[in-house]
């Protein structure tokens, strides 16, 4: 008999990232004794918060596939809006969303989620700005502090934290 | 016989504008010899750039109206993404289309068109990261360093700005 494969939460990383969106989640995975790795455009380099934060990924998003995490987290901050640019980021994002995975993205996260064409019919919340972006893709915008629509997970920005890392780890089966 | 209106053209302020976006075409109107203003949230208050660059506004963006300015100028940078969220600047841009005066923007400007919902069958370009939004708002997104679609003059990035300032200016007369 075999120990279960452990459960790896993929969480994405870009300059400018919000620092909070990044660390308290992940401080949280670690917590719940989940293994919480930072998968940016490029392996074993330093990404920048806007507050300061440097953080070092462990994966390219090229070289991983979603098959080999359980879930997706994807941080706020003005990093989203470099995310949606790489097409690896992208595909990540659709191929959680296409497998069911739960996905937590908090903020302008949902801009990674509107290039990945995933929000049609599906009810989410996000950063103010971007509700008109998120409704024009098909998406159903309500403005609560964290949404949970099947395995997709949303939250406004980072007073949400809270509620949004609970319910993150309720879809984990660790709440 | 009274001299002519002057000429006075908006350009609209946010924390974090991209600093060239701004200060070149403001240093182009005002060296074809029009009346260049920033509108900002508030009234001769300071705003910082991206690069560090900081100005201070003449006025107040829900003070104004767009009857009295011949041209809205829209700088990128993160500063769309603040912009977008006023009602009082998503009133201006709105204003200024339904017009038909030149309306520049350029980068993530489109933003605030977006959310004026004033880019339903337009062409324009944009900052690729929005590239996606815009065909979501109706708009017919073209790569191309600078796009006039009528008075809808549009640039894709700071590099855009020598051609996005041509075609400013002859949108004014001025080229």
């Amino acid at each position: 008999m075999t120990d279960a494969a452990p459960i790896q939460i993929a969480l994405l990383v870009e300059e400018e990232f919000e620092d909070r969106d990044l660390l308290e989640p992940l401080a949280a995975l670690k917590a719940a004794g989940l293994d919480a790795v930072l998968v940016g455009p490029f392996a074993e380099r330093t990404y920048t918060g806007r507050g300061g934060t440097q953080v070092t990924t462990a994966f390219a998003a090229g070289k991983v596939r979603m098959r080999q995490f359980a879930a997706l987290v994807i941080p706020g901050g003005h990093a989203p809006d470099r995310l949606r640019m790489r097409h690896a980021m992208v595909d990540l994002a659709r191929d959680a969303m296409a497998e069911g995975k739960p996905v937590a993205a908090i903020g302008h996260g949902a801009q990674l989620l509107i290039s990945a064409n995933a929000l049609r019919g599906r009810t989410l919340t996000c950063w103010p700005s971007i509700a008109i972006d998120v409704k024009n893709a098909g998406g159903l915008y309500v403005d609560r502090p964290v949404t949970r629509d099947g395995s997709l997970i949303t939250a406004r920005k980072s007073d949400d934290l809270p509620v949004f890392i609970t319910a993150l780890l309720d879809a984990l089966g660790r709440a």
